[in-house]
């Protein structure tokens, strides 16, 4: 089986999900620059899901090159993980239009959790039909970041009700975590 | 004629589809826990939904693999299947904002079986141009799943006005056995 | 230059402008049978414009197989190609909103017309660098199709004042005429 | 790392942003000529942008054309690129639906200049991982063109509080500059 199709599906939805996004964005009726003051936190959860997403486009280029086969179950992994994400917009537009309250924030954590999860279980079942000296195994390794970031998100669903303010600055650092591409990966292939 | 152009289009309006869904999961205008609760019928039907589009993209990739030519009837066949599926949305949203009431479980099915039915003429006018002992023809057989989803499409559609709950468990028990991806192709491919 | 890259993003635009067409397709509000029946015209505009989506991909399918080469020149015809077609929802859900009446059926008529003239030009823009000898100019020949297309779009939008309804019908024949792919391609690349 | 998946997202998000611009223009309720007429503004609009994506995904094809290696910092500086073009529907329709008032035409500008910023770091940073003598760097030479349509974007701004509508044809002009694709690349790689 080939990954070719995996991947075209996967960058079309990402593409989809990346770009809807700015349908919330909703035109203001006014035309003076006060009219776009409503706007700002829909803008920030906008940037900071767009980098979200940009990132897992990234790591998914990255892992899928170091990828030599794949079957059923990476299929379903994909697709579960594509689940997780396509629910993103959602609750990005329900933090930015709620200016970043409690509920609201927990949720955005939620899914980016879940998210994170996924990604998780469809780097195992990828781990799972390579050798352990396979480009794709050394290239993973501990896998360090993937844990970080679901401690981070842990500890910043239930910070929400405390300082949802707070638990916002926890994703913007996972997302400065995963800025730099999973370079890991790129100098394994490279050697 | 080659199926790249067919497979990268359907792969297009498949992604399409499966992530527009999620803009009927309309961003609620309080920030509480309970303005999420009416969202959980039209969370519950986006999920079926994403499964069995899932599921569609599967088995169309696991299809077009034993694939080997393509004519101008199995472009129409597949845009016919296509425009079927790109009516699952509305259906889904239907169902979903009406909490599973009779009709819209009715149509819903309708969806679904006009689906299946679009796709098994897709694997007709694909049998009818490759030899009898090609790995397509060896690998669909019997195609014992296609007729079992199809019957269990056609009792849940009237069942949808005794017990719309009880037709909706039937689109799951679907889902759920076409869930594990066509092993047969796999399995024939891989000998 | 390639042509890789002017498919996938024309299978790219035509994907997306066939699927959210499907997004006119408004939730009703009620669950019964009868609050479907006001949809009934926009579902009929949407299957119509779905064809004729279908038959341009299929079409841009066909000449672009015997393509062996473009230039800036084509990348730009077939970005105004794209750009008519991308009216065709607007004007559908026009037409299917205010059932079939004079201008909107009018304005539906200048869409395909004006996205008729767009093809026309872009084959021309690929006949110029093609040899008169090559495969793509023995395939399109007379183009019968494409002038007899333009004539019946000629003749349906004035005739959208006299009787919208018999207009609408001469748009179903020419989407019958094309129904058929362009077998004259077909045929000359399988000599 | 090669260059195929990044060209398919961006062909992803181009066409989703070129085609979603669309769904801006709102079917009238009437079924006159006259309900068209609010929308002549939100047209001309959608037509200015349409040329506009247009030109980026001209430009991006005939750049990725004589891109010989990728890095992790070209797919972070693609993703920037993609991130300020898909602003350019929301600017287009605020701009659109206040009939070219002042506010809204500065940040029409304003978008169209942060994508010319971002394409400009887009090609910096292929050029730092390009020989100097690679056919890369001697197509983009001095680049004019970018130094031009950044000059005229930064006198549109401010221009826009004084004449908006003289504004709004600076921009038609940097259109029209772009138009013609990026015939650099295609005479390098040609000879």
């Amino acid at each position: 089986m080939s990954k070719g199709r995996l991947e075209a599906f996967s960058d079309g939805v990402l593409a989809i999900i990346i770009t809807i996004m700015v349908l919330e964005l909703k035109v203001p009726d006014g035309a003076d620059l006060s009219a776009l003051q409503p706007l700002i936190p829909v803008f920030a959860s906008y940037t900071l899901s767009f980098v979200f997403i940009g990132i897992y486009w990234n790591n998914h280029h990255h892992l899928f090159q170091a990828v030599h086969k794949i079957n059923g179950n990476v299929l379903w992994a994909n697709m579960h993980l594509l689940f997780w994400i396509s629910l993103i917009p959602f609750t990005t537009s329900w933090m930015g239009e709620n200016e970043f309250l409690a509920w609201p924030v927990a949720f955005y954590g939620i899914s980016l959790w879940m998210s994170g999860l996924a990604y998780f279980i469809l780097v195992r079942t990828l781990l799972a039909i390579h050798p352990e000296d396979s480009p794709l195994a050394i290239a993973i390794g501990g896998d360090t970041k993937g844990y970080v970031s679901l401690a981070l998100y842990t500890a910043a669903i239930p910070l929400s009700f405390v300082s949802a303010r707070f638990a916002s600055l926890l994703y913007v650092a996972v997302a400065i975590i995963w800025f730099i591409p999973d370079r890991r990966i790129e100098k394994t292939l490279a050697k």
